[in-house]
């Protein structure tokens, strides 16, 4: 799966990832509307419209970029029904070619962690058949509990060609309260690299491992060093957009073969259609909207790297 | 929600939660057999028959104990199925008057980590009524990303009367890898109990926080530290029994009040029927067999105590 990742970024020539994150002040109002007339104002018709929502954005964007990133957590905020939404993007993503990033931040000790990878990444025999939960083709991991959290996850990866992204460094504002702290001269975060590079190395893609690292766009100076740190690892960048990272961050994520890393944006893909500059295709249009966005981030990065 | 767990943990003098952690290699085949013969062999037998399990044996203890803690990752490996299996445990439970932590180990950024809250503490309204997505009364929460991860949780706990645990220092081996690290000459797990201090000083209860602390049984040395760092934090401590954690091992997790901790076990209570010492029960007796366990690990706790 990373071989292929790998593959059709180049094909693509779209180091991109659609953040799939739909909440109900994101969501264009007549889908629901829509939904809303057949299920009444309840999780279903929620679920419902986050799906019709998504399936609009990815039928507009599949062509263009090699994966998208579904939050798991907008949709079990709406409890069961919003799983059943989460489980049906996935699966409608694989139709559409997509190579589907589960952001699910999972991470617990020994057979906890297996159970996670097997609901998401893996299968349990039943019957003589194998039982997929979820079946994204990757999924985000935490590292606070150590290799025990970590392993289970890139033993089920092993078996089903699949991979993972180590939480390393985060986007958000707060996230230097315990990564960036100093431990033998090193923030906590080049330690979580140092491991995943290590845990990286036990299961080698052609170019890039199966174990990557998420390295937030807002901090364009460590993820500098992280490159450095870990060559072989693809790393996933999130908080490009809507929370402050610009293209011209991201020329540290990348190795100079122009590979070496993918970068996300939800709202600012998913909602472009509530922005200024995209607001003439209106809720309507929230799909060409979508697609007009894709290009652009396309272009910037482009001119960043070029 | 944190005075009422207090108060039934003196009331019921056990300072104990049953971990509701099903699995294949766990559940009594009877049960699995009788799933099977309506639904087949297939994730929806499986979740029939989590759901039994924990039914018995939630009749067995519910007198006995103040909460149960189930592991959501258990359930997810089962998919949707496996989900619905974990929504219908933990309503039981609240009719059967018992606290329910949800174990579920979320944690991300901002508006990500608000939606994991609302999921599974709080509500969202729709249509002028209120959906509660699954609605338990505690959940654990991971501490990697800082404030901006755990702080959404603490609004939707101030809300609903409920609370959390962050995981402080966990009960795996690895889990010394990252948190056992020096900083500023103190391990990370003292700096991450200093900010669950300062983050439970916003949201006190009658004597306890709502905002609890995960420590594993299996380092007492680190919970007598962590004891006296937090001295208004409720500590689940996990690892107890099959993971080797003893009762001489836990004094050092409670005040001298007498409370400060409830200590969890799963295996050694819910397949306590596959131990030696239970083995008269057999499959048939597993709820039997659970309740002695039960009443075994509230002397052994009493003992170490008293």
């Amino acid at each position: 799966m990373i071989n292929r990742l790998m593959n059709r970024i180049k094909e693509l020539e779209a180091p991109i990832v659609v953040g799939l994150d739909p909440t109900l002040k994101l969501l264009p109002p007549q889908l629901f509307e829509a939904s809303k007339a057949n299920f009444g104002e309840t999780a279903e018709a929620v679920a419902d419209a986050f799906f019709n929502y998504n399936k609009g954005l990815v039928d507009a964007v599949a062509d263009l970029v090699p994966a998208v990133k579904p939050q798991i957590a907008m949709y079990e905020a709406f409890g069961i029904p919003g799983l059943e939404a989460f489980k049906k993007t996935v699966d409608y993503c694989h139709e559409k070619g997509l190579v589907v990033i589960g952001d699910i931040k999972r991470g617990d000790i020994g057979s906890t962690s297996e159970a996670y990878a097997l609901g998401h990444l893996g299968a349990t025999e039943l019957g003589g058949t194998l039982y997929y939960g979820f079946d994204e083709d990757f999924a985000t991991v935490n590292p606070y509990l150590g290799s025990d959290g970590v392993k289970p996850f890139i033993k089920v990866c092993e078996k089903e060609k699949k991979g993972i992204f180590v939480l390393v460094k985060t986007s958000n504002p707060s996230s230097g309260e315990f990564q960036d702290r100093l431990i033998d001269g090193r923030p906590l975060y080049e330690h979580v690299g140092d491991k995943v590079r290590e845990w990286g190395e036990e299961l080698m893609g052609e170019s890039y491992s199966y174990v990557g690292a998420v390295v937030g766009a807002t901090y364009p100076e460590m993820g500098k060093v992280l490159r450095k740190l870990m060559p072989k690892t693809l790393i996933l960048v999130p908080g490009y957009g809507a929370q402050g990272g610009k293209g011209k961050d991201l020329v540290h994520f990348f190795n100079e073969d122009g590979l070496g890393a993918i970068v996300n944006s939800s709202r600012g893909i998913i909602a472009a259609y509530q922005q200024e500059k995209y607001s003439k295709y209106g809720a309507e249009g929230y799909a060409d909207a979508a697609r007009a966005a894709v290009l652009d981030m396309k272009a910037d990065i482009a001119e960043a790297l070029g």
